[in-house]
């Protein structure tokens, strides 16, 4: 069997240290590239010591081209702006490229720059992107994609958590809340006081409150596409002092009365055939240990008949489904493989 | 000077202990009983060694007589439905209870005893009895009490985050959404797998989603007040792995556009003679360790244009403002001493 | 293929758990019975949900017969005293067991019982059982035992990071001290005042101090078998406020004066085969997240010059290397199956 | 009363906000100056939000000469190196200067340069400072003292927790082994992949192993002082992942084969008068967060007759009693006030 060469860029990151963990154990995955910025010229696992004995790599600077040539699919995990370089280069070489960065999230590249700041990639690359959420998307555009977006750790896990209820048409398009909580992980390995050990330990806070937050346009964009029109959502994430795990509180206003069990039917319906969604029978709620390490989006429902409100949580790995593993969720189906291929065995540590 | 004679009932729960901390440093106050359930006869150091050579106190069984007849103000911090079996006592002797419990705070019995599954305090007991919010309530009311509720941690940090947009009328009374997070202290210290370490650590979840938590109606009660008619609230409690610190994030639907500015100057004029109400510079959000071990409300707006929002974030130590400083406060008004005795040198312990 | 039938007694422990996650990817075992004390009767995905869709297994009361009846190999993660009562049932009957307490551990059956206060094994089963600590003792041994005592948590981590030292005479044999850190997973899921969250969280203490843990003897069985003498040890545990990892630190009395480099090269030769541990280079020393979820062992050395010790710093994961990794381990040696099988992909999770 | 004014110089890390934290409750203190080199102009509660209507102080860039112009005490908490430029300015003022760094605490100048790798402070200085550990030192040097080296965290620890064994000649000077654990304030405020949340979070580790830490040299030097003679220590640091707390685990062969209960009443005498530290009744060990946020220092011993050792079990929080705690302890000496004055109700805040 011809194994997939595999380069990421960025590879020292969380996100890329996670996407090597995964990579480690695909059978049909070999990984030959790793470029970084910051660690140019040493083993991986220099920089990361738990690979040690795992991982024979060496970190080197970027070289698109070089890394084109020798790869079948390149992973991007890199601040803003970097990726959409690349983009034409794998492009015209018949290669892939799946990006975990925002640089193709945002199909309208107007929209791209004010929430970004910085030029959007070319017309021609967005709309050949294609957005990766599997689950909420045609899944032959993925497999027919050479340049995938893949979501943000926020829209996936908000996504999830709302698509089956718009999709039905069971709940109001306006005044959807997300009040999201993520680990510090999905702040990334980059020092700032903000991911300082002394400052997130035994504190809470919320940031980028009213809209500030650069997921608000993505969520936007997906729910959009599941409700069938525009949408404006209030999204507020929080920072956990724990190391992953996301969990989106979302508020829905129920159109009409309807029994939690003919939601719970829908919700269970909608993901039937997902191996990486599961709907908690009614009455439990997942909590982000459930999924620690997996794949899994974990989903609970409760409906408030004093309110009239649907109230559905949903929990993801920020790491994983929130990043690295919904990555090469994407790369599987792109190469026609199983999808659940090297995701399957990730089951949830606990505790 | 003659001391203030205190007797604490469930003085061995993190609340009572919490109690005792702050006591210590009061300078009027003397603590004679500590009664507890679970261990009787032992001095209070051997059950909390961190008080060794600070607390040369015995702990013994609740006897309610005795309490009464040789202390000035019993604190109560016990398990809801035994508390209000001392009310009548604690009255007909002339002395004072301050109830960190819930027995007092809806002043619904009916209410109550739905709520809670068991039989509601006297009608009397109700009525004489005076919810402990300084800020919220007239402070003459509590200075005249015998009989104070102290009210919960939840609707303490929700109420302060609310109120003065709702007194003004700001926000609309419909659709009020507090989502809140607790540190595990606020579960107490009775063993429950729901409080073991490696359930906690690491990990995130909401509990008693969609109006199932106790707080709900003391929320709606003391809110219904502020707003001056019945009002129906969204609470979601979640469960922190911290071990201090509550946050609410409350959403409102602005009544008209109104710039932040002009908020923000009604918040800071309804507490701008208030001790403990801290409302931050526009632009900037607490965080929980800001109030940690200190008996503050800190608060934090955020208008939302996009959606026509007004959030607030608020922030206590819940075993402080949300239980054992509020109730000192509470008997500082009740005995004609400073509000902020023993309370203000709880300076926050940052980091 | 005919899959391995495995039992597991004491499933829903945190160590049982464990070994469910793991086993469910080992490709050549079927997990056919989960006996456990609490849950009988439910689904275990009602008492984990994290397993949900993933085990479809319900705990049943132990009932030995039909347990040794079906399965091939049984698992006891129980209290001790109990897996000494299905010793001679499974010898008898021609299967297998793995006991991850402590019952089989000490060979001498009256120091067991100083230890313990409970009747040890008899005498047959304990001359039987082999000590499951496959890089220190003959894996023939263990190949061809029925019976295998799975070393505790704290003696793996000691015995892993003392023996080539002893082996080769470097050190001296007296004056050995462990001070060792656990996480406090390795207390299990029974309800403790000593395991709830907010007694443990932003804290750390000694326990069993001087000699009273009962891994000491285990400590000293193993390493008197590496030094070839009996030895006494100084073993000194801690609770450290993190779930999973166990780091100790022990400090040698080096026999004459070797140059770090010359030691480094004993222990890289006497693991060079061994898949499971990792001795890293001189100047580098583990953390416990290096280990996270995988059945590593990884080891740093450092030569203090001033005070002629060797001081040795391992590291495992207290629930895989130190538990469930380990009895998988044991066990693909006992049915002739590589012995990394279904513990190679346990790449750690880091961050 | 004249109210003492106190400049520090490093006021926004760790240590400078400790020592505003219990400045602020010292009744007879005014903080006129704080220096920064980061936050300059701005007002401290911009830096330290939960300081606000607290400390209405502006950070300003360190100007000696005019801080000791209008300072009566200089507190410093510098990188190292920086401070003693500051000595001879503020002794040729009549003024008084607590180092919080390590610039004064080694004697010797030359053992300075040695572990520091920059020139020590003149040995004029070094003569007239003294070490502030009050509890090991003639009390009457520090009152007469105008430059005090207030010692390192670990040293204070470790050194309270041997002094008495060592001083009555209890346990052999060879052979003492310090294993220590240090919360990650300990790091400081400023940014280092070691201090960063996800690489701290549920881990441990052990760092400067093997005497390479330069807390070394100052618990040689203060131990000797107590032993009366040259010592060799064994110390070795560990980064524990909560914020505050230090714990010490002392290890001692005994001289002669002693009674727990007369080791204990050594140490009972030894600290009987001493406010701050409090030496557990036996068979009681003491945790990190029985101290936390006091100036206490808690002691527990066991003698484990097998081995022949004394173990001592020390804690502190290790920014108080390990610093700002403990300079103000100096403070009030120098002072010639009561030495707990703004200090006793500090009350550890449990949980």
């Amino acid at each position: 069997m011809v194994m997939i060469k595999v380069g990421i860029a960025g590879g020292t990151g969380y996100v890329g240290i996670e996407l090597i963990r995964i990579l480690l154990g695909h059978p049909d995955v070999e990984i030959t590239h790793i470029a970084t910025q910051t660690h140019i010229g040493q083993p991986l696992s220099k920089v990361y010591p738990h690979l040690q004995t795992l991982a024979k790599l060496e970190c080197t600077a970027l070289d698109p081209v070089e890394m084109v040539k020798n790869c079948d699919v390149i992973f991007t995990a890199l601040p803003h702006g970097h990726a959409l370089k690349l983009g034409a280069l794998v492009l015209d070489a018949g290669k892939k490229l799946i990006d975990l960065g925002a640089d193709f999230r945002l199909k309208d590249g107007a929209l791209y720059e004010t929430w970004y700041g910085t030029p959007a990639a070319s017309s021609d690359l967005l709309q050949k992107s294609v957005y990766g959420l599997p689950e909420l998307v045609d899944r032959n555009e993925i497999a027919h994609a050479a340049l995938i977006a893949n979501p943000g750790c926020y829209p996936t896990c908000a996504a999830l958590g709302a698509a089956p209820a718009l999709a039905a048409g069971l709940v109001k398009t306006e005044g959807m809340i997300f009040d999201a909580k993520s680990g510090t992980s999905g702040a990334g390995r980059g020092m700032a006081l903000g991911s300082h050990f002394c400052e997130v330990a035994e504190s809470f806070k919320a940031y980028n409150v009213a809209g500030a937050h650069r997921h608000t346009p993505e969520i936007e964009q997906i729910l959009g596409k599941a409700a069938g029109k525009n949408v404006t959502v209030q999204f507020t994430p929080h920072l956990l002092p724990i190391v992953r795990g996301l969990l989106v509180t979302a508020y829905f206003q129920l159109e009409k009365d309807l029994p939690p069990e003919e939601i719970w039917e829908i919700y269970a319906c909608a993901y039937q055939n997902e191996p990486f969604v599961r709907v908690y029978p009614l009455g439990e709620l997942p909590q982000t240990a459930n999924v620690r390490g997996s794949n899994y989006c974990d989903i609970g429902l409760q409906v408030d008949s004093r309110t009239g409100r649907l109230i559905v949580i949903s929990v993801i790995d920020n790491l994983v489904k929130g990043a690295a593993g919904q990555a090469v969720q994407n790369m599987n189906l792109m190469f026609g493989l199983p999808e659940t291929m090297g995701l399957k065995l990730l089951c949830p540590t606990y505790p």
